[in-house]
């Protein structure tokens, strides 16, 4: 499974102040320590809530420059603004990357995945219309299909696309810990090809013991076809969930990685 | 989910000893502590591989029956032997109880199936046949199959059945984790109304961190549709993997059992 590294996210008040600083070795710390840890991917999100879009396009300009420089990880380029999205593809000078991300609203696709197709890079699809998210597995199945429809138009290769089914906190409603693993193995089974995606940490939102429920329900979503999750690579209980869970589910070969990580 | 206590197990050397001196207190000590951890089942094997079957048989009536006396947990009665299922159904005097177990072989169906019937209590099925644990998935809901038409034929309801998919250790063959647990969901979507139930431990044997393993398990076997698990109820890390499981499929109301437990 790969681990697209979530720290460097300007709604976090820390990496705020790195972006609005322009504080370059901070950054840099940033972006090493996860490539170090084994992120396939490093999310860079320099969203602030303060400042326009022009703002923001100078800032994913920044960021991805300074982070290229020193660091080969390809990087998640993560706004909710096409724009910028743009800006930070043009910004990483022909470099992998992968776009984060289109919801299944009409105007946002078709301003994204135009840009998917444009710059050759994989997209994240949220499993969300333009109400919000829904309720049932049936409904995000849905939003997902739309998208996967947008992508075909366009020539995107569904191949290339990781939908993230939405994760909601079990607190405000016990029942959407299975609707999002349900939506997830129906995306597997419907739209074969695509890959899967999730943050993870929302699902235990509200509730003692977080780590315990994420671990809990990374375990789940391995086993249910999870192939990419946006989490923290430094985080020892999800990364050792991820080797445990991949060893249980037959994708380390004679326990290799499993056993390196735990002969201690 | 149900647990069922594996303590009382005589292939252990502590619990050979407590059977072979008719150790009463300490075989009441390790029924009361079950079923104060919260054991739905306490399960009964007095199998210590050594005296005759009539040994078997004398030492199942004592078993049950000094343990009746104090608790009113039922009992799972557990051995190979058919004779000594029905001696211990016998003891149990009418009390509420579960077989432990039948699989797939024409002799054993013929045998214990019409115990269920004839003590009019449930009955664990082992996915295997006459040659032993199957490889693959299609062959082991065979062998389930093949015990749900033996029931069917005794007029043994498939609601009273609770099939074993049976676990191999990952460290032997790196698929057989994936192997059990999508024979559990197929047992679930092919014989619906029957019940589920694995031991757990097995899968770990041979790796390091094998509680780590049995946890990871367990929370995958919860979310594909495990009923009932064959386990010690005094572990921790495994009885808290059982709440935090049953929080996330939407099996714990306003998540009340998760919280109380790990409030603090």
């Amino acid at each position: 499974m790969i681990i697209i590294g979530e720290k460097i996210n300007a709604s976090l008040a820390g990496i705020k102040l790195i972006v609005q600083q322009r504080d370059r070795a901070s950054l840099l710390e940033l972006a090493k320590t996860q490539a170090a840890a084994g992120a396939g991917f490093i999310d860079v999100n320099v969203g602030t809530g303060v400042g326009s879009r022009d703002d923001e396009i100078v800032s994913i300009q920044w960021a991805i420059e300074t982070i290229q420089e020193e660091v080969e990880t390809p990087l998640c380029i993560d706004s909710a603004d096409p724009a910028v999205l743009e800006a930070g593809l043009k910004a990483r000078h022909g470099r992998p990357s992968l776009i984060n991300s289109t919801k299944a609203k009409e105007k946002n696709l078709e301003q994204v995945v135009p840009l998917a197709r444009r710059y050759n890079t994989p997209l994240i699809g949220l499993a969300m219309d333009e109400v919000g998210i829904p309720k049932t597995v049936g409904d995000r199945l849905r939003a997902c299909e739309n998208i996967a429809a947008a992508c075909e138009k366009h020539g995107v290769s569904l191949e290339t696309l990781y939908f993230d089914p939405l994760v909601i906190p079990i607190s405000t409603d016990i029942k959407q810990g299975l609707v999002t693993l349900m939506t997830l193995a129906e995306i597997k089974k419907q739209l074969p090809g695509a890959k899967t995606v999730m943050g993870l940490s929302n699902v235990s939102y509200g509730l003692p013991g977080r780590t315990r429920l994420n671990v809990a329900f990374l375990h789940m979503a391995i086993y249910a076809g999870l192939d990419a999750a946006i989490m923290d690579p430094l985080d020892e209980a999800l990364v050792g969930a991820v080797k445990t869970a991949e060893a249980l589910v037959g994708k380390d070969r004679h326990c290799r990685r499993y056993t390196r990580a735990f002969r201690d």
